[in-house]
């Protein structure tokens, strides 16, 4: 029993104490029966308060966690959700557990669980700062919001016909002939792959990737108990190589080729047409995440899904980068048979999406105000791309490489040293400092971490960057000895 | 090939003809490399134009689904998605569809599909009609909504800290005390029986229901593998009963004990009592699904989890039946370790409920507009209750028998005669009415319909129950020879 209780946490002693005894029993540690120390001995060797430890045990006692035996101490109670919490697992990650990497599991935990620790400086979050949210415009649009019945009962299985309709004109600027009963509203990109994790592919399936990769850091196709192999757009002869691994399974490539998550980098046109050929000749489905576009800074290649006419390509958008990650709002481009299938894992799973949310983000795009939003906020992310890329200009020179990012959310820094392990990323945890090392996007990754320039204030960039850059100095300095 | 298309559809004679061939393909009764019957042949065959099929064609093979040889026909084509399609279903309803019984699912598929359609009379919807959802209300109350950056970034994973906390306040007032971190929101009770399937159970566990229960027409428990098993709450001996069939698996109860969905019945103090004490001793998780509660006509007897002094039962509630489906909001209401697992399982499905969804319901159920629209609505279901009974009175008082409704949207009408089969539901559905037929609540049931009081206009009901009861009068003609 080496932990103890953070002093200056902004928990208090008792709920660090109670949050942590809650654990052990969770995750199996402690099982049902297992008589605890003394409150005395227990107090002692968390260095706190007898009463303190009372008031903990108590609040889990009354939880059903604990139970008192009279005359012999405090146990492990062998409740009924104990028992289905320490022998159950979510089915869907008795695959994760086996095929996903352990440190990269157990970082990923680590920073889920201190993101929504305010006092923490956040270099690496995949989101908008709370002030480039268009919170006041988006308050005033609820005003020119008119419902009808239809609209807030349940959902059509594709979801709001107004909200696909609006799709469909913004996919065409996109070179994308998309009529509504292409178009499958989802919860976000995320539940995109899991429907189609669950709706369309069957347990071994083969899922191709590129080596560094977003699925490595979210799991929705190994927790279905696919196969995860790597490509690259310039692999040549890129058709052979996917035929090989391949080996007449049901297949599907997964890519996000502009403004990558977490590279940052753009396929050129003759990769996506290089991709889009093999996999027609192979008949090998293509998901193109493409929730980043409408953050290119300059008009990009168009996507993929542009080339297609054979519906070989599914196409995937979102609200969440470019509007607001409390909408929910994400769509999924697919051939009708196929939308209408995910459509139905969907109405199975949760009924559909929020119908609010559906009218807000349909008012957003018909009226023009989304398009005027994610213009500003392109402005807005240049601005700050071009201050971080100032200070990593002025004190990271000598310590990394990078490229100037294109738009989105990311720069893809390099440090020339393999520094980047477990260690790195604790060291700067317990200086508050999160960041997504690379070894969460390809597992033997020591040189990179993926920075953030949309999330952090500019002062706590500056105070991130420059405990980023100490702890790489030093890094590095141990490791020339 | 006996379809035909309908000549008084509402859809296109080409859209019926296009979407019966992709049926066809989309569930593998032609394979891709099929080839079709020459435009002739087919146009004979279903009594249209050849241009009529011609058409169709052209439309599926845009859409990548057929595709011509030359020289030779038109074949199913070997695209992607088709061999996608043909080839996966949903992992989880591979246990579906062992283990639930087959008319069952087909009414299911027939219902889901029809109800979308304006020309069916809808007698079993479980759904407010439109003109009883507060639609201007609601409008108007997003007006009041404060909005600020934090709420509309990510969600927590147990949602809204405004939202558990108004939730907190509205449990007390049914005897559950409840701090916000028992508090899960979900995407309704139906993402919450989910959730409970994947996070906390194993295939392979055993879950209570009743005989005649809701979980036979929807399947989050057998899609994951789950064994399920009968018990009444006035089976004596109860827990002896429950014992036999646990054999030490994992195990749960599920029940829907006020307004239950279909009975509308309700238990009595005893019954709830004996079920708690019961699923206590032998430390089995009871799943209260207490979505209805808020329509009771009358105040009712307190829920099981009032009760619960150790964590034994979880509670479901939801908006969709007294407020709006569209919101999509439910919640969960569990020890904390639990909450907080289902809450995980919930991020990595979707990240989370709409937070434009959770303020408005956070502001409906603080400010009171919640109560007073709850008031109206069991003031209005009432009279239609009233007026349905009243017709029953007197045009099946010699066919059925049914008990007074104390609540909620169903009366559990009991035909005298076993005619509610199959046919009897077809009949219906020909006639455009359609029924929810009590077979698909408990597979054996020949006697029940679960009439709805809560969608169909005065109109609608009038002439749906007119109908029904020619139908009824005929089957008990029939089955008297």
């Amino acid at each position: 029993m080496d932990w103890k209780p953070a002093p200056r946490s902004p928990r208090t002693l008792q709920a660090q104490i109670a949050g942590w005894i809650a654990e052990r029993i969770e995750c199996g540690d402690w099982a049902a029966g297992t008589r605890l120390p003394s409150q005395r001995e227990f107090a002692a060797r968390l260095g706190v308060n007898r009463s303190t430890v009372q008031n903990a045990l108590d609040e889990l006692k009354a939880g059903g966690l604990l139970e008192t035996r009279r005359g012999s101490g405090v146990y492990v109670s062998g409740s009924a959700w104990n028992a289905l919490l320490a022998r159950s697992q979510p089915n869907w990650q008795r695959h994760i557990r086996a095929s996903v990497h352990k440190p990269n599991r157990h970082t990923i935990r680590l920073i889920n669980d201190s993101e929504p620790d305010p006092s923490f400086i956040r270099l690496g979050t995949g989101e908008l700062s709370p002030d480039l949210l268009p919170v006041r415009e988006l308050e005033a649009s609820l005003r020119d919001l008119r419902l009808d019945a239809r609209s807030i009962g349940y959902s059509e299985p594709l979801g709001s016909l107004r909200l696909r309709r609006a799709l469909c004109t913004k996919l065409e600027t996109l070179g994308i002939r998309a009529q509504p009963d292409n178009v499958c509203i989802v919860s976000g990109a995320l539940q995109a792959l899991q429907l189609i994790a669950v709706g369309l592919l069957e347990e071994g399936s083969t899922v191709f990737h590129e080596p560094v990769s977003y699925l490595n850091s979210v799991h929705p196709f190994q927790s279905a108990g696919m196969r995860m192999r790597p490509f690259r757009p310039d692999d040549k002869p890129l058709k052979e190589k996917l035929e090989r691994s391949v080996r007449g399974r049901q297949s599907l490539l997964y890519t996000v080729p502009t403004l990558n998550n977490p590279t940052g980098r753009s396929w050129n046109e003759s990769e996506r047409r290089g991709v889009y050929e093999a996999c027609s000749e192979l008949r090998i489905p293509i998901i193109e995440d493409d929730v980043y576009r409408d953050l290119l800074f300059a008009p990009g290649i168009p996507p993929i899904k542009s080339l297609d006419n054979s519906g070989q390509a599914v196409y995937l958008g979102s609200l969440s980068k470019s509007l607001s990650p409390g909408l929910r709002i994400g769509w999924i481009v697919a051939p009708s048979p196929a939308a209408a299938r995910l459509a139905d894992v969907k109405m199975q799973t949760d009924y559909g999406s929020s119908a609010f949310s559906q009218e807000i983000a349909a008012h957003w795009l018909e009226s023009g105000l989304y398009d005027r939003n994610a213009e500003r906020l392109r402005g807005e992310l240049r601005l700050r791309a071009n201050s971080v890329e100032e200070t990593l200009r002025e004190t990271f020179e000598e310590l990394a490489d990078w490229k100037s990012p294109e738009g989105g959310f990311y720069i893809w820094l390099k440090f020339r040293d393999p520094i980047v392990d477990k260690g790195f990323f604790r060291r700067l945890l317990d200086r508050k400092i999160l960041i997504n090392p690379g070894y969460i996007y390809a597992p033997d990754d020591l040189h990179h971490i993926r920075l953030s320039y949309a999330y952090a204030s500019r002062e706590e960039m500056g105070i991130g960057l420059a405990a980023l850059r100490e702890e790489a100095e030093r890094a590095c300095l141990r490791r020339r000895g």
